[in-house]
């Protein structure tokens, strides 16, 4: 592939298209043949498998388990909670026969009339009502509460406008849905795994977010509160990394899911359900990469180091080759994963782009010189920093620098994030500080209708009732009513 | 849970209902509302889990990465390989609509009319279609291939008779995908991935397998050949734990994935495909598990060691929660995955019977006169046999213990294979040595219609052509004609 074909729209020139060339040109996904539908490349994959591994991790470490339920959910199901058949029971995929046969004309296949389904079939565009249907079975009493599952899973919406990972109409993401005794308990369970993806984002990815409760207009269909971890992407969008809901009792009564309690009397479960999808990926390039390509953490990255060889012969080529895979060696046993490109059909400089546009960390670069000096040439990809550096202890100083890496990347979101996000007390300065691509912080009197005009004047909409402010009351800054507290506005994604 | 509800029906009772109670009681899954659609329960899923990351890293180490295509496949891809439309295409979950609408009586929502697909979608049953429609992009030149990717997910066949795990609508499994230049790296890649799967099965599952190709009337519906691993269940019959299938050209030329080879000459690719799926759940089970419950290789088993207390009083569950506890450290140290039971609303005996349904391999029990003794009482699965050791140095014997019950239930499935397979030489010998549960190897003419006999008369498939024979030519047990070496035959799951 010739160089050219890797450049990048420069993102202060057209920042949609930058990302677009981006995703294509690393390889991370493309579009399918099937509208909306993505296809996610072995790169792009092996991201999300980093991303599963510690959330799943994380799971488990706070007691949940893993399960799996049916990808097609009875046509009637969806109708049993009133909010969520108006959410997300109007787009998306209906299964209605279950046989094609030859047609009578030769002409290929067709569907069988006569294999029409009594009930049509939803593929899931979230599990709750199966899930909860479930569940009725298995909680008779408080003793078998909590119960506490996670399923990785494929989900589908039929989305009219779509984005490779940002909004597809199939992704896969994870769904927990846990059931519990008490209402204390749920809510305390929404908020705990809040917190688990507020902390993936920041130690994994290295995306500092705002964590909040979304206004009642912007809450997951059937739940009582929605608590959400928003993030600033570089273009000062906000993406929605991460929700978890307090369903109260609307699944468990909705789906008949009652327990005995301590007392012996008959109580409906309380609910909880949790999402994170390859929606996160879309996230993670646009917080870090830049006009070269991508920059990953390196807890993420599915490469961590590349070695890349500068020879003029095959004799010189064989000696670095000897130090590369003794370097190599040193730090897999530090649990670094590390890949050695030798290959012969590339030049070194088409390497060194081809790695930086994949967000390699680290890359070492082995030439004569530096085998005479017992040296290598060490580039970090996050400032695109090259230092040359002695080969005794390289594994150690790059493992340094793969943590430093990490700090300094989240760091620069960070300070985005901070210098970013803005307190504003007129609408003329909610709408100029917004076309600057700030993150706002207004007062709003809480009313649906308010929340709406703003959305239509501005295109901004309510991210969320921040977890951490100041909490002192205000007045609107529309409509001048008396407000609680300020609340995050932004455009997003 | 009362002690008679876990109890299950004897194996020489009825081999299939003993099969259903164990499914069910051991907690690993269950029928849904959708028809045909099983919930993988926790206990199912971690099983499953566990032959995930076998299996993952068995294809990372041969040198295949994951990806992930479109769940939806284009009824018309179906249609452009002749054979694969036959056999998958028949009975398939078909999406038509893309919205539900509210009635207009008010009687809840309905399939809008107007949203209905211009071409249906398929759920797939398999998914060489949508991925050799994506393959013909990314492959120019022979430097693109070989191609080896693979994929996690869920497929569909709408299957009329299920049965938990072994056959279901909706089932859970992965499925390789490569492509080469040649048709001898085809060949061989088909006939690589084989045996990883044989050894998965032998190494973790502790489940002999033969090996061999599929006659032309059982391969896979798109292949030139199928090459399987066949295993022999409890009862005698076989189940087919894998398949890797070479599929020639014929996916290349279906879907022109053309490709410039060396020569500068354009050639169409040479393809495979392989696949095993949450069927070896099934396959585990009734490899190894008896009227107790579950025996689970220590390999796959969620949990390899459990503790349970046996104590008078609160004073003495403190001192042996202590001692166990420190057990449990030691174990853990070694990689060992334990778990201390000192839930107090149930009795020991409930607990014993409980784990031994759980098929957790080894059970250490802690009482009163082992504290004052330093032993501990040590309980084998596969065995059921008791021993006291000493607590000093425990974790070590556990380890060698859990590395002896991998071995022994390998040792004792071998034997069932080898003891119950046999070379016959009439269809009377074949017949009678068939009911009584044998793999039979026997001479067969190579004819489809011969094949069909046998089956129409017995039951009996032909299993595979084994890979390791005697090679020797000999007469159709049916016709007379001649053999070109004993294939095996036997009733299959």
């Amino acid at each position: 592939m010739a160089k050219e074909l890797k450049e990048l729209t420069p993102r202060d020139e057209n920042y949609s298209q930058w990302y677009q060339d981006l995703v294509i040109k690393a390889d991370l996904a493309e579009n399918s043949a099937v509208r909306g539908c993505m296809v996610i490349k072995p790169y792009g994959y092996a991201i999300w498998e980093k991303m599963q591994g510690y959330l799943d991790g994380m799971f488990k470490a706070t007691g949940h388990t893993n399960a799996y339920f049916p990808l097609l959910i009875p046509k009637s199901f969806m109708s049993k909670e009133a909010d969520h058949i108006e959410g997300f029971a109007k787009e998306c995929a209906v299964v209605t026969h279950y046989r094609l046969k030859n047609a009578a004309d030769g002409s290929g296949v067709i569907v069988d009339p006569g294999a029409r389904l009594e009930e049509e079939l939803i593929i899931r565009p979230t599990s709750e009502t199966i899930i909860w249907n479930t569940y009725r079975n298995w909680i008779r009493s408080y003793r078998d509460l909590p119960l506490l599952i996670n399923q990785w899973a494929n989900v589908m919406r039929w989305e009219m406008r779509t984005r490779l990972f940002l909004r597809t109409a199939e992704f896969l993401w994870q769904e927990g849905h846990t059931a519990h005794a008490t209402r204390r308990e749920a809510e305390e369970e929404a908020l705990r795994m809040q917190n688990v993806y507020a902390e993936f984002a920041r130690e994994c990815m290295a995306m500092p977010v705002i964590r909040g409760r979304k206004s009642d207009s912007e809450r997951f269909a059937g739940a009582i509160d929605t608590y959400t971890i928003e993030a600033m992407m570089q273009d000062g969008k906000a993406l929605q990394a991460g929700t978890s809901h307090f369903l109260g009792q609307n699944f468990g009564k909705a789906f008949e899911v009652t327990f005995l309690n301590k007392e012996g009397k008959t109580e409906y479960a309380w609910a909880t359900s949790w999402g994170a999808s390859t929606r996160l990926i879309g996230a993670l390039i646009m917080s870090h990469s830049d006009d070269n390509g991508l920059v990953l953490p390196p807890k993420l990255a599915p490469t961590q180091v590349v070695i890349v060889p500068i020879y003029r012969n095959a004799e010189q080529l064989g000696q670095i080759s000897e130090r590369a895979e003794a370097i190599a060696t040193r730090l897999k046993a530090l649990g670094i994963t590390v890949k050695y490109d030798a290959s012969d059909n590339k030049k070194p400089g088409w390497k060194f782009a081809e790695y930086e546009l994949k967000g390699i960390p680290v890359r070492l670069g082995l030439g004569g010189r530096d085998l005479e000096n017992n040296t290598v040439e060490v580039m970090r990809r996050d400032l695109l920093r090259k230092e040359t550096l002695s080969c005794d202890g390289i594994e150690r100083q790059v493992q340094a620098l793969l943590e430093d890496i990490q700090g300094n990347i989240y760091q620069k979101a960070l300070q985005r994030l901070t210098s970013r996000t803005i307190e504003v007390d007129t609408y003329e300065a909610f709408k100029s500080r917004l076309e600057e691509g700030f993150f706002i912080l207004a007062h709003w009197d809480g009313s649906p209708e308010t929340e709406e005009r703003i959305k239509n004047d501005t295109k901004a909409t309510l991210r969320c009732i921040p977890a951490e402010g100041d909490g002192l009351p205000g007045r609107c800054i529309v409509t001048g009513r008396p407000s609680a507290g300020r609340v995050l506005f932004a455009r997003a994604y």
